[in-house]
């Protein structure tokens, strides 16, 4: 297990063990199958890096409990994900995958997110019909689409770093660097903000990637563009989602670290339009998500049609579909993300990594 | 003249000498002395590919009528602009400037956008005071920000490709690939949009580029964040922006070609932080918008200061700093880019460039 999920492998177990759900139990153990497992049409690709050089990104795949480095077995093939699907090596890596090349133990490297440096992250908003439940809205007819910036993305082992209270943070720079300008704060433009801590909370997502560029693509022949599906946390600052940038998503959903990505990218030749799939997400081992692919209002075919209609998608580009119920701002009373929270991610098949929260 | 705007020279000149405007002359004749005086402490960074390889990008700067392939002349930097920037390669640039290095004729190379690749595009909108009023509206307390993704980038010698009428492409392609489809057409969930052609309007803005790192900056510091500047369009569908997507502003503003960016990036050593450049933007030779920086709502320091204090800015970030009064929509009546327009946009002291419009 801790080969699965890398650096984050014990708080993941302990939030796990701590968790009274039965059918909580049972999503564990069906990761762990799910990892162990390999199968023929099934891949499993991640990214990592070796302990001795942690800045280094290698593209792999799982096999069993193992990983393949795949540009050290075919050094004719790339080191990063994004590269093999800008190459079109997907089938290459498949090829490869055949010839059963020497493997290195997980733990020998450390996860990081499945892809990065993507153009583009496109994240559907209202797609779940338990999520529109939980705000009694009616789900809409056309996906609400917004977007996150691609330097959001952090792996399993990085933290989620919230800015706790901007303007104070704010003030504390100034306050350090000049003593003259305490008179006229360079924070006064903030004043109709509140000095509350953000409102940061959870949004567990199954994300597509991209394979193959895309344009105006007929929801038959969607599935053509899909590479595969990871785990995707669409975090969220709730007040600047909703009340500091005028109705605008970008800036509560773009802070940094807002987009982990974990743990690996299952490729789509199983899962096909990932039509029922279990989604679920814990908050330091407290089930607060769970649902099911099947409340998706529009489906992944559907999606790829209607954004490949105004924009070309190219390889690598990745649309987080949205979020099902469970969310911190619709509990009653609402609940947030907190520096020190262990927040769990999890879709069948494909997997669940941890991310810890910490303060910026 | 010919040799500012490489290949699209011809078109530009031609707008102008249709323009009857004396005023419009003046900024024109403005602009070739601004390309043709080099200034010590004025850089001009652009863009370019070779005659002969039109897919490969280099870095320049403008020098007189010519022009300096940066990485020719200095093989140890890099051949973007990008990445000159991400390796704080400026001033090394500025030293290689001083030993006045060979150059090669403007008319020898074609110009492309003097930026590209880069992590975010962030845009501001109402921020001009004479745009809030052809609106009626008060202008905002803080400034509103969305995005544009990278890949909406063009440059002066490509051409802005408007989906004139999405459902319609879309049905196209769908009789052409299988006949018995006809009968339920895969565009069917489109039913509730208009079949009429997309509103696309015009945007001239001055576009910052990031030259340093930036979190939570103090706007008395912003500008030592700031590389230069460079003319943009935020080219807008008007109804996806406003109807189409649920009042998120991202898809009408990120089809592809939707950011054309030229001719060049001006350091800032000069302008500082822009507060009284002139900018405007003409439709086939007749002036639509014309207006100054001096009328920007929210400064170039301040929007640094709120932006850097919720993300990361890093370098090579782009924020477009929004538009004047004279956009198409607020027209009497209300106008729109059709294919065969020409569209240029330029600002006092970096320069001018066209686009053309051209169907999808």
């Amino acid at each position: 297990m801790s080969r699965v999920i890398g650096g984050s492998a014990l708080s993941f177990m302990k939030s796990h063990i701590l968790s009274k759900s039965v059918n909580k139990i049972d999503i564990f153990l069906n990761t762990i199958r799910c990892f162990s497992v390999t199968k023929t049409r099934n891949m499993k690709l991640v990214q990592f890096s070796y302990k001795d050089s942690p800045k280094n990104i290698r593209v792999g795949y799982l096999e069993g409990d193992d990983i393949v480095d795949i540009n050290k077995a075919d050094s004719s093939l790339p080191t990063t994900l994004l590269q093999i699907l800008r190459n079109g090596d997907l089938e290459k890596v498949k090829k490869l995958k055949s010839t059963k090349p020497a493997t290195i133990p997980l733990s020998s490297v450390t996860l990081t997110a499945p892809i990065h440096g993507v153009d583009k992250i496109l994240c559907i908003g209202l797609n779940y019909k338990d999520h529109c439940q939980e705000q009694n809205l009616t789900p809409p007819p056309v996906p609400m689409v917004f977007s996150k910036f691609s330097s959001t993305i952090i792996g399993p082992d990085q933290p989620v770093r919230i800015r706790t209270d901007v303007t104070k943070s704010c003030r504390v720079n100034h306050q350090r660097e000049s003593q003259e300008s305490d008179v006229t704060p360079t924070c006064a433009n903030w004043g109709q903000l509140n000095l509350s801590a953000p409102k940061v909370d959870w949004e567990v997502e199954l994300c597509v990637v991209v394979g193959r560029e895309a344009s105006c693509v007929r929801e038959e022949d969607a599935l053509q563009h899909v590479a595969g599906y990871t785990v995707a946390q669409d975090i969220s600052a709730r007040d600047w989602q909703k009340e500091k940038n005028m109705g605008q998503f970008l800036l509560g959903k773009s802070m940094d670290t807002f987009c982990p990505l974990g743990p690996c990218v299952l490729t789509s030749d199983e899962v096909g339009a990932a039509v029922e799939l279990r989604v679920s997400c814990s908050l330091n081992g407290v089930l607060k998500q769970s649902s099911s692919t099947a409340q998706l209002v529009h489906s992944i075919p559907s999606l790829l049609h209607r954004i490949s209609s105004v924009m070309t998608l190219v390889p690598g580009d990745l649309i987080l579909t949205g979020t099902p119920g469970g969310v911190g701002m619709y509990r009653q009373p609402p609940e947030y993300l907190q520096p020190g929270d262990v927040l769990t991610s999890e879709i069948e098949k494909i997997g669940a990594f941890d991310v810890r929260i910490e303060k910026f």
